[in-house]
């Protein structure tokens, strides 16, 4: 691998990801101004939108105009149980539950907990099972309307999902399971069939409701490709294609990449990290500022290399003007990194003890969002 | 394919099979004296072992010998329900009938409606479903013990059969199923995934029980390459590998191979077949006769390659002494193919008569043998 080339599979993400050359290998499209003043007549524009955190999608256009016509759309994400639940993950949903808001949609979220298990050597089915209401206690504390919100583990309603999992893996090769996933003759065979599982939540409505329903999918780009499956089968098996739309990746605080869980923990923040654990990964996270203060002075700091610039961008700032101003004065050598990453961890620790007390409160509603059958 | 050479494999039947070549291509045990001896101290050697119709096995001592501790087996088999059940698919059925009468065995009876639906193009899961309560009443005309015998449908009972079935996935690569199966990357991945629904059942008492128990599958030889995987499997998911025992294919009305339903549908007898379409397939039937009667007086008829003799030994004579008796009329030149296939007639036309009148008896004992819930 070249040291500029990067790499994203629903797996892995290795490398300095470059955007712009993603959308083109993944065959997406970049959100353009007219979209953004397609969406601003229905919602005012999310501040994930202004900064181009949701920066592209398929077919958003088309959902978008079905929703004009009157023809409502659900919304479909979720989430891959391995470990505790980072900030990263934050960020798609804190998004998802913006367009909940704005368009009124249900919302279907998924806890893979099978896929966990087979792709990761060393978790049981229990953990990840285990893990799937774990992370749901997440996803509950952001506010979600629990009367238009189910979330599900997999495993938990396989009698719903198998049946539908069937009818696209009927239209699934192994040749082409391989050239978008990039499985080997080693992959193991429940690998192989999982993405037939991932497509058919972009179907449920259509099922329940007997007649074709609009399906939008928020979600890091990385699982982009479980989608072009499940675009690719849906005409052929009677359903919509499900549009969607792509957020970036967190950075991880070690400078590079995607705040992967595979990645080492203090790359990233844990919604369950302690007080002294937000503060010792960020005062001892890499940062865009100089050598010296004395250079930094001079020349000023890179936010655009900068993990804790992204915190302050992707969470951690949603005033336009206060996160320019927290720019200006890091290029001008005015901020030095010490400082604002003492702001920083003031205002995760001051989000995560929030966060942790509606996560604690939302063991309670766990019954009201988990659904044992759709 | 060389003309003497033919193909086995759990989806297709082609050639003239030699069973002696056969268990050494796939690596199991022919049933010796031994073997038959030992089975004779427990229950009467039922006329398929005495025959050889029942002629191979996977550790069927080793069943026994935990039998003989007190540790009683359970027996497992099934049926791919893409038609209607013929004649065929009744030997390894009565032979389990034994079974289950002699050693007081559980049943677990599986109905793959996933595998036809991902196999066969044409069919819906609609059809395979429904195929697989049809081919039921089968299996409960032939007079299963309800108390002791549960048939289920795959697609039924999959909220029991999937957790258990990614544990057997996540220890199977591509590799191994193409080997086993002969998949190429033009096979669809459910159809990949397949083989670990199939290998769950052999776990099921083990599961409930929660303690090894054995399990018997008897089957016809052609599903060894899915019992393979299951005993290369269950040792590292911690469940004991099952044994197996293998029956021979009843041969096609046509004269060649298996009588499978793949074949034209004159090549076999249905059990929903009319008295006329059971003597037009007959008497329609290839046989080992001569070209000429005076040829068959003068050298006398081939019950070796004869589907009408086969059907007395697999069905319809389950007297040795009588159907050596025929074998004999038939190879001194006394016996007339026409009269042969006369007799035959009326029997098949009298056990269909008696297997329809309980078949349809059946439909009121569904809901006592078909599980929702394993």
């Amino acid at each position: 691998m070249a040291e500029k080339d990067f790499i994203v599979t629903p797996w892995e993400v290795v490398g300095d990801v470059d955007y712009t050359e993603l959308v083109k290998r993944f065959g997406t499209q970049e959100i353009d101004e007219a979209l953004l003043a397609r969406i601003k007549k229905h919602a005012p524009l999310h501040y994930m939108l202004r900064r181009k955190i949701f920066f592209s999608h398929r077919d958003l256009d088309w959902v978008l105009g079905e929703y004009e016509k009157g023809n409502k759309f659900f919304l479909y994400t979720g989430r891959g149980p391995s470990d505790d639940t980072h900030l990263g993950h934050l960020v798609p949903w804190i998004f998802t539950k913006y367009l909940q808001d704005s368009f009124g949609s249900k919302l279907y979220f998924q806890m893979t907990d099978d896929e966990k298990f087979l792709f990761k050597e060393k978790l049981s089915r229990e953990e990840t099972h285990s893990l799937a209401y774990e992370n749901a206690l997440d996803v509950i504390a952001l506010g979600f309307d629990s009367k238009k919100t189910m979330i599900f583990a997999d495993t938990d309603v396989i009698d719903f999902l198998y049946p539908h999992a069937l009818e696209v893996a009927k239209k699934v090769t192994f040749s082409t399971a391989k050239a978008v996933f990039g499985f080997t003759n080693e992959t193991n065979i429940g690998g192989i069939f999982f993405t037939s599982i991932q497509s058919v939540p972009a179907f449920i409505e259509s099922i329940k409701q007997k007649k074709p329903v609009p399906c939008l999918i928020p979600h890091a780009i990385d699982q982009d490709p479980h989608f072009r499956i499940t675009r690719d089968v849906a005409p052929k098996i009677g359903f919509p294609k499900p549009s969607s739309i792509h957020c970036k990746f967190l950075p991880s605080l070690k400078g590079s990449g995607k705040m992967s869980s595979s990645g080492s923990p203090d790359s990233m923040i844990y919604t369950t990290d302690s007080p002294e654990e937000v503060e010792r990964k960020i005062m001892s996270a890499f940062t865009g500022g100089r050598d010296t203060i004395e250079e930094q002075k001079r020349l000023g700091g890179r936010p655009e290399i900068c993990p804790i610039f992204s915190y302050y961008t992707f969470l951690f700032e949603t005033d336009d003007e206060k996160l320019k101003e927290i720019e200006q004065q890091c290029r001008s050598g005015k901020l030095m990194c010490g400082e604002d990453k003492a702001r920083l961890c003031e205002r995760v620790k001051k989000f995560l003890a929030e966060h942790q007390k509606n996560r604690e409160a939302a063991r309670k509603q766990l019954s009201k969002f988990m659904a044992k059958k759709i």
